[in-house]
């Protein structure tokens, strides 16, 4: 048996059609475009790499995006400047701080300066809260999210079923357990959150009907680990040297996929799985932000 | 076989004599009292009791009480205008809204009015968010903060070990499992979170090192539910009609504990278990809530 291919790349297409369509509405409605400051510290490659992406996205979308660069060596009290300056900008609905931050810049600090109606990441505490109480103003974590989307528009089902998370992260791990416990019959799942510190996890996993590798450790999980037929979720993404590969180096995730493809019913592959979800789910964001934000001041909030 | 008791009686007695003597510090430092102030809307007979026994143990403890009643008829603003009020009164370190509301009112909107600095009850988004992303600036509602506290108390291992919680409301199961998966040794448990749509449930809880049942269903959980040397904690507690009481009623646990202490290694008694920790706990976040507000004016915050 092979398993199916989660098509990450398929699915976020078809969220970002959806939010494409929604921004040229935005505009026709409001008469104003959904704006997004990209925030970079310091010129870190990856971060390059990434802001350039999701900036080019939102062209792609309609989205109005700035990207905002200060250089390395900027204070923790210019950034959060450069934030609160942000906050008060109505033509910005989203502000997006690119992680990681320099040293000696506090990322928990920055996150929640970011006014936490224009905080498209869904990582300032007000609205991991509101996630956890089931309050849907609030953003969810991009990637999480785009997760939940993988599953619910493959057609898994996730009610009843026991889903068994590896990785304990603000970004990933906590997120994704809330969502999928919440009430409601895309969610409604029996959720274990397992980590570096837990005995048994072969034992939890194997009794997985779903299982969402998010530990961050390459080629983690191993085929003993997911019974058959499961369905496996690779949040993992790890350069590995290839000197066959044209750049020097292949990406991997935290999931054994040679083996594990033969046991489960679904898999993600990396690249493009979760990945290309979580850009995805951002420009989602976005645009609820921008509706959110046009609903309140229309009603003098 | 029969099950060691863990006695919440004694374990509050203990928070509560470390909170006295923290208010009594707190007296010393700056001269005031720490504040708590207790809002009841109408004559609900439970929380004419609640409130009453709250407002003592402030009492016993040198902490300053007032009790707002509001007419049973009042509406949602005036609520939210009283509670406005008191967010703003420097005496007031703490604010508790006393739940049910009377139908018509919302809840939410109330707990999310409550300055979250003195939400001592835990209850608003960002105290929730706080405790997920692991700033211990927030409050944690009192009841599973109590629980915690039973077991450390208890010198029960959580590190690495299976813990099953049943139920998953706003006001335990989340805030247990995210309070049980935290990072460090009086946590860095493995959480399962069980609840109505749960398949598979007694298979889990069987499994499990500690259940903490919080459904909410009387006797809900069997013999056959837990594995032998378990520790269970009971969070339920319904009125049983009981002709032989002298109130007519007795008090009844989701865990039928006849059966179940004879095979689990721990469990809490129901009076006498987590009820007597809410209370205790709703003391020291009243405290904790006088300390930060001190310490944020002396800063100049």
């Amino acid at each position: 048996m092979s398993a199916k291919i989660i098509d990450g790349k398929a699915i976020s297409e078809q969220v970002l059609a959806e939010t494409q369509t929604g921004v040229a509405e935005f505009r026709k409605t409001h008469g104003t475009t959904p704006g997004l400051a990209f925030v970079r510290v310091g010129e870190d490659p990856a971060s390059v790499v990434y802001v350039g992406a999701k900036a080019r996205m939102c062209e792609r979308l309609g989205i109005q995006s700035q990207t905002f660069i200060l250089p390395e060596t900027s204070s923790e009290s210019q950034v959060l400047e450069l934030v609160q300056t942000l906050n008060k900008q109505a033509t910005v609905h989203g502000i997006l701080v690119q992680a990681p931050l320099p040293g000696g810049l506090s990322q928990d600090r920055v996150f929640e300066t970011i006014d936490p109606r224009k905080d498209v990441d869904g990582f300032h505490p007000l609205n991991v809260g509101k996630l956890a109480v089931g309050d849907r103003t609030g953003f969810v974590a991009c990637t999480p999210a785009g997760i939940h989307q993988l599953l619910i528009r493959s057609g898994i089902e996730i009610a009843g079923r026991h889903v068994v998370v590896l990785g304990r992260s603000r970004i990933v791990g906590k997120p994704m357990c809330l969502i999928l416990m919440e009430k409601g019959k895309l969610a409604d799942a029996t959720v274990t959150v397992c980590h570096s510190r837990s005995l048994n996890l072969v034992a939890m996993t194997h009794q997985a009907d779903i299982v969402i590798a998010a530990m961050g450790v390459n080629n983690f999980v191993k085929a003993n680990m997911v019974r058959d037929g499961a369905v496996v979720v690779d949040v993992g993404i790890t350069r590995v040297p290839d000197p066959s590969a044209k750049n020097g180096y292949r990406l991997q995730g935290d999931v054994d996929y040679a083996e594990v493809s033969k046991k489960a019913a679904w898999i993600t592959p990396v690249p493009g799985g979760v990945g290309p979800m979580t850009i995805a789910m951002l420009m989602a964001n976005t645009l609820k932000a921008a509706q959110l934000q046009a609903a309140s001041a229309a009603s003098g909030h």
